[in-house]
C-alpha cells in the first residue's frame, strides 16, 4: 500500500459512483485504502454517502475506520444507527481500548445497550472493565488485549500457550510474564524468545528490568515514562501488582500531539480543541471566554488611563508611545510563561526551586530590558521629542520588561501549586494583566518625569 | 526496575560519594538507574563529577547516557575527550542512528577522526552512510540495525538467520522481506512467524501490504505517516526500493514533541529551543530577535498616533481605549493564526481552498466583532462617556476584530505557501502588525466620529 493523498477529485469520485451506486467500483477504491485514509474521506461524504459506503466496507475496515473518525463526526454517524448493529458490526470487531473509548462518548444507558448486544461475553465484560476507569489515566488507556505467560512454563508450552492467545490480537511486541497469582513479574522480549534453546524456561530466559505503572497514574506521566524511557508498551497492574492491561506507543503518540497543541492553544486564548473544519459557532464558543477576558482587562486599563487624564491633556503626546509599552509587557509576558510552561510540561524543569527560577528569569529580564530602554532612549534623542516624553518612555519600557518577565515566571509556576494547568496562564491573561500595569506605570513615571523636567 | 524520581537529595548524596570516591556504592546506585535517568542525574553535575561517573559506568550504560543527554551538555562532555575514547567507549556501542546523531553534532574531521578509530568497520561505514543524509529526513532519521529475510527461503533458514542477525541488536519488532536484488517487498511479523507452521515459505506468510519512505522523505512526513498509520516501525528504501533502513517511533515521537513545542515557542516569539536550565544569554538570544521587531511594530505605531496629535490635544479621552484596541486586535490574531498553524501541522485542514477558510474565518469575524462591540458600547453608554468616544470605540473595535482574524488567517497561509514555516508569522509578527494597523484605524474612525458629532 503506496501513502495515499486524498484529493478534491478521488472525493468527487467517491461522490459520483455512490450516486451511482457502482458497488463493486467502490470496494475497489476501498480496497486500496487504508481505514485511517477512509476517515479522511468520510470526514468529506454526508452521512447518508457514509452510510452507504459502510454497509459495502467489510466489518474489520468499517471498525477500523469508526475509530479513526474524529470523535464528533463518530458520534453523529453512531447516533444514527441502532445499538445491536453497533455492537455486532463495530465493537465487537475493535481491541478492547479503542471499545472502551467509543463507548465512553455514549452515555450509559446506550453504553449498556451495546454491551449487551455483543456476542462476544469475555470482551464485552474486558469492555465493561475498562469503562470503569478515568479515561486520562493508564487504565483509561490501556487495552485488555496481551500475552501472558507464566514463569515456570518451559518455551514449548510458552509457545504453544502464546500461538493461542495471539490469534485474536492485531500485533504482539511484548510477552508478560506472571506468576500463579498473575503478579507481573517482567517481560519475555520475542526476540530472546527466538534466540533461546527450545529447552529453557521462562524463567531463565525473562528480563525483570521492566517499568510498569498502576491504573490509576495519570496519563500525562505515561506518556512522559514512555517518551523518557523510548518504550513501545507499558504494562499496567492494579493495586496488588497483578498484571490487567498494557498501554502502546500508538495511543500515547496521539496523547502527546494533543497535549502539546492544547498547551499552545490555551496560551492564544483558545480554550478547546478547534480545528478549521469545524463549524463557525463551535470557533466562537472555544474564542469567546479570553476575548471577553481581554475586553474586560481592556476596560480596566481604559479605567487606569482616564485616572490621568489631565496629564494626557497637557501632554497628548503621551499616547505616541502607549501602543508600544503595551504590547511590549504582552510581547514579554508571552515569552517568559511559554518557557515555563513547557518546560513544566516536558518536566525538563531541573531541580532549580522556584526562587532560583525567579531569580534567574530577572537577570535574563534586566538584561532585555537594558537593551531594549537604550535602543529606544536612543531612538527618542535622534528624532528629538522632549526629553520628560524621551525618559519616560525609557524608564517605563524599563520597569515594564523586568516586570511582565517576573509576572510571566511567576503565575504559571504558582498555577502548578495549586494544581491549575499551567498552560492557562500564558496568553491573554498574562497579556492583558501586562497592558494594565503597563499602562499605570507608564503613566505614574510620566507623572514624576514631567513634574521633574517641565 | 520502578519509576525514578531525581530529587536535590539525591543529587548532593551522589556528589559527596564522588567526592569521598566512593565507587562500590556509586556503582550500586548506577545499576539501579536507567541510562534516562543517570542522564537527568549528569546535568545537575559539573564536568569533572561527570567524568568520573563515566569512567565507572560499564561500556554499554555510558553509550546509552550519552544518547540520552540534552546535545549541548553532550558537546561540553564529548569536547573534553580524545577521538579514540569517543570512538571505542561510545560510537562502538551505540545503534548506527544515534551514532549518527552524536557524530553528525562534531565537525568533520573530529568525525573522520572518531570513525577511523572504530574497531567495528562495518558499523563505522554505516555510519558514514548515515552522517551523508540530510538529518531531517528519513535517511537522517533511520537507523541501519533491522532484520531481513528473503522471500525464497523456508521458516527454518529464515529463523536461523534472524537469530544470527537478531545478536545484535537491542529490540526486534519487524522483519523485513527482500527479494534477491535486496528490493523490499514486505514485512513478515514475529506474531505470524509465531503463528506458522515451520515447512511453510516466507513467501506464504509474509505481509505485502506495507508503508514505506524513501530516504529522501522530510522528517514531518515521516512522523506525519507514523501517526496516521500508527506504525511503531517504518522501512527506508533507496531510489530503486532496496531497503536502506528502518525508523522506529521513539524517534519519532521526540520529533512530534519538538515541532508541536517549536510551534508553541515561534508563537510566544521565542527563535531557539530554549528551557530554563539553559544559560542566561542563551534566553537573550532567542529572545531579542522578537522583542526587537515589536519594539520596531511600537515605534511605528508611535509614528502613526504622532499625525493625530491635534486631535489627541483636544480629545484626550481617545487615549483611554488605545490599549484596548490594541490588545484585542492582539488577542484575536494570535487566535486565528494559531489555529491555522496547528491544522496546517497536524494535517487536519481538510479540503477547503485558501479562499474558503478566509470567507469561513470573516463568518466568525463578524459574529465575534458585532458581540465585542455591543458590549463595549453598552458599557459606554452606562458610564456615559462622550457619544463621539462611545461610537469610535465600537466602530473601531469591530473594524479591527474583523481585520485582525482575516490578517491572522491569510499571513499563515501566504506563508505556507511560499514554503515559509507558518508558525512564524503568529506571535509577535502578528500582534505587532495588528496593533499598528488597530492604532490607526481608531484614530481615522475617530476623526471621521468627531466631525460628525462635535
Amino acid at each position: 500500500m503506496a501513502k495515499f493523498k486524498l484529493t478534491r477529485e478521488y472525493v468527487d469520485g467517491i461522490r459520483d459512483k455512490i450516486e451511482l451506486k457502482e458497488e463493486n467500483s467502490i470496494l475497489d477504491n476501498l480496497s486500496e485504502l487504508h481505514p485511517a485514509d477512509i476517515a479522511e474521506l468520510f470526514r468529506e461524504l454526508d452521512l447518508e454517502e457514509a452510510k452507504y459506503l459502510y454497509l459495502l466496507a467489510d466489518d474489520e475496515t468499517a471498525a477500523d475506520v469508526i475509530t479513526e473518525l474524529e470523535e464528533d463526526e463518530r458520534k453523529r454517524f453512531l447516533d444514527s444507527l441502532p445499538s445491536e448493529v453497533i455492537a455486532k458490526r463495530f465493537i465487537d470487531k475493535m481491541e478492547s481500548d479503542d471499545a472502551a473509548d467509543v463507548l465512553g462518548e455514549m452515555d450509559d444507558d446506550r453504553q449498556q445497550e451495546v454491551l449487551s448486544h455483543m456476542d462476544d461475553i469475555k470482551s464485552a465484560g474486558d469492555i465493561a472493565d475498562l469503562l470503569s476507569y478515568d479515561e486520562d489515566t493508564a487504565g483509561g488507556l490501556m487495552a485488555k488485549e496481551f500475552i501472558k505467560v507464566k514463569e515456570s512454563w518451559n518455551l514449548t508450552t510458552c509457545l504453544r500457550s502464546m500461538r493461542r492467545q495471539g490469534e485474536e490480537m492485531d500485533e504482539v511486541y511484548y510477552v508478560y510474564v506472571v506468576d500463579n497469582d498473575g503478579i507481573l513479574k517482567g517481560t519475555l522480549s520475542l526476540k530472546r524468545l527466538l534466540l533461546s534453546p527450545i529447552h529453557k524456561t521462562v524463567k531463565d530466559i525473562y528480563n525483570d528490568d521492566l517499568i510498569s505503572v498502576r491504573t490509576d497514574v495519570p496519563a500525562e506521566e505515561v506518556s512522559a515514562i514512555m517518551e523518557k524511557y523510548d518504550l513501545v508498551a507499558l504494562p499496567v497492574i492494579d493495586s496488588i501488582n497483578r498484571l490487567v492491561g498494557r498501554i502502546t506507543i500508538d495511543d500515547v503518540v496521539d496523547f502527546i500531539r494533543e497535549e502539546a497543541e492544547k498547551d499552545y492553544q490555551l496560551a492564544s486564548g483558545i480554550t478547546d480543541d478547534v480545528e478549521t473544519s469545524d463549524r463557525v459557532w463551535v470557533h466562537t464558543r472555544a474564542r469567546m471566554p479570553w476575548l471577553i477576558i481581554g475586553m474586560i482587562g481592556g476596560v480596566l486599563s481604559s479605567r487606569v488611563v482616564s485616572g490621568f487624564v489631565n496629564l494626557m491633556e497637557t501632554h497628548p503626546e503621551l499616547s505616541f508611545f502607549m501602543g508600544l509599552i503595551a504590547a511590549m509587557g504582552g510581547n514579554i509576558g508571552m515569552q517568559s510563561s511559554a518557557i515555563i510552561v513547557q518546560s513544566l510540561a516536558s518536566g525538563s524543569m531541573g531541580l532549580d526551586t522556584t526562587w532560583g527560577k525567579l531569580f534567574k528569569e530577572l537577570g535574563i529580564a534586566f538584561i532585555n530590558a537594558t537593551i531594549l530602554s537604550a535602543i529606544i532612549l536612543g531612538y527618542n534623542l535622534i528624532i528629538g521629542e522632549n526629553l520628560a516624553l524621551t525618559y519616560t518612555v525609557s524608564i517605563a519600557l524599563f520597569s515594564v520588561v523586568v516586570f511582565a518577565s517576573l509576572f510571566g515566571t511567576f503565575i504559571p509556576l504558582l498555577m502548578k501549586r495549586m494544581n491549575i494547568d499551567p498552560a492557562v496562564a500564558t496568553g491573554p491573561f498574562v497579556t492583558t494583566l501586562n497592558d494594565i500595569i503597563g499602562m499605570f506605570l507608564y503613566l505614574t513615571i510620566a507623572t514624576i518625569c514631567y513634574n521633574i523636567l517641565i
